[in-house]
């Protein structure tokens, strides 16, 4: 069942130990979109300037996503430029030009409006309120932010999220949010926030699920070499989701499956993982389910004893 | 069947967030000895001053570990005293007395000699090896070491390490030892210099098994409170060898074990588990086989999908 991704979609300038890159297709929606669609049907919720290369628009048409819901505007489309360090656990924020995105104001197709699910990519928490409350009909419904919201947007952000499902989020900003360090505290602030499903991604260290009968831990794939992260936590977004629109998983039955939850954070831990593997979204030109399935039972023999 | 545990039994002072306590009971032999004992009989190799306290070795002989190769001389037992920061994730070490530790020259008693297990802690390569030799009908040898060796006693680190069978080693001592920061690569290195089975350990962030069939990975244990990870390393360590040895898991069989090994490591992450629950070693003074059983499964089930 179709799944509607909300986010940017960008040019990204990159800088890693493995060389640059600029202008090379990036955002939150592209990345998300892209992961999603090897499960089911994704739909936009995007702008673009007029910038916006035929052939990026091509790579997502090619994936069958709908573009419905791209808006293209004049001027430029969102940019930004950032750097790693030589271990690439860290990167530094070069340039940031919001251009066409600063006036980003969500509208969903018709056709959209009656997707069970909806994944909002790291926005303005009140845009992706305002998203939610366009669609009729949703199972699920959860998203991602980062700790400009957090920290300054806080009393937004809490009353968007406590709507949302579930809550993908890395381990930093679930210790902000929450005022906790330990994890195991801090989810249980955070889904008394409103989310009760709750994934803390721990970068190269893999992710922890909590939902409402447990957590769930998988360690992160260990990559030969991790080219590039730029993307990953919005591809682990897009596996989770994608995985559980395509297995038509359905909150609102009023039960938690535990463990297709737990296998869309091993199909998030895939996509995010493949991710790495080259530029920008370049490895999803190539990329193929099978690939995905090979790599979801590679996490198996890894982690089963 | 036995193991000989090799190390040092020490007094520490611990600074942690949590309170702070001095001379308690520490060091590599006692922490592993402790986790090993509840697998099979542990036996250790160790000196101490004429303050060792009584109620200390009672802790020890009331797991039934073997104190014959327990040397007492006069003067003090080796006394260590750090800082844990904010998170317990750094500690500074503030004091260190060598003592009667300064003179160690680790002696088997005959009983031990044929034992078919060896672990040993970290020490000085060189009598890491002294003991080794003084070993015969060995299944399974291997132990731990640290970057003071890694950087300042590299050759003799070689040289010893080349006959183990196993290394315990946290990431960024497999990052220096190896020169190499992708952990698959440094795994690759460090195997090629002897020790067939590694595993490298991650702290919170659980462990990784590399072997001559693959690799296996584990999360860390979410504790609800980190109260004092002084001898986690070492009490992994102690799971580890401790239920090879129930096991009586015997590599010059020729072949390798996985899902054993993968076991062993699961068991060496319970233990690391219980032993930051309470200052120190305490929380021995009441830790049950049922309970290192039932985290195990707990493992197990936060790790299925």
């Amino acid at each position: 069942m179709s799944v509607v991704v909300v986010g940017s979609v960008a040019y990204d300038g990159l800088e890693t130990p493995h060389g640059s890159v600029d202008h090379i297709l990036g955002g939150a929606c592209t990345y998300i979109a892209l992961s999603a669609s090897y499960f089911t049907k994704a739909k936009v919720v995007a702008v673009v300037g007029d910038d916006f290369a035929k052939e990026d628009e091509q790579l997502l048409a090619g994936r069958g996503i709908d573009l419905q819901g791209l808006e293209r505007v004049p001027g430029k489309c969102f940019y930004w430029k950032g750097v790693y360090s030589a271990d690439m656990n860290d990167r530094t924020t070069l340039q940031t030009d919001l251009n066409v995105f600063a006036d980003f104001h969500p509208k969903l197709p018709e056709s959209y409006r009656s997707s069970p699910y909806l994944i909002l990519g790291n926005i303005q928490p009140a845009l992706q309120r305002s998203v939610r409350e366009q669609m009729n009909g949703l199972r699920l419904s959860g998203g991602d932010t980062m700790n400009y919201w957090i920290k300054d947007y806080r009393a937004e952000l809490l009353s968007t999220i406590h709507d949302w499902d579930f809550l993908l989020i890395n381990d930093s900003e679930a210790r902000m949010l929450s005022g906790e360090h330990n994890l195991k505290h801090a989810a249980a602030k955070i889904m008394d926030m409103g989310p009760r499903t709750l994934v803390i991604k721990r970068g190269e260290y893999g992710a922890v699920l909590f939902h409402r009968s447990g957590h769930f831990m998988v360690p992160g794939y260990l990559l030969e070499q991790v080219f590039d992260p730029t993307g990953a936590g919005d591809c682990f977004a897009g596996g989770f989701i994608g995985y559980l629109a395509e297995k038509g998983y359905d909150l609102k039955q009023g039960h938690v499956n535990a463990k297709e939850l737990s296998r869309a954070v091993i199909y998030g831990s895939v996509l995010g993982s493949f991710c790495c593997e080259k530029f920008g979204p370049d490895r999803f030109r190539t990329l193929t389910r099978a690939e995905i399935d090979g790599r979801f039972n590679e996490f198996k023999a890894c982690t089963e004893f």
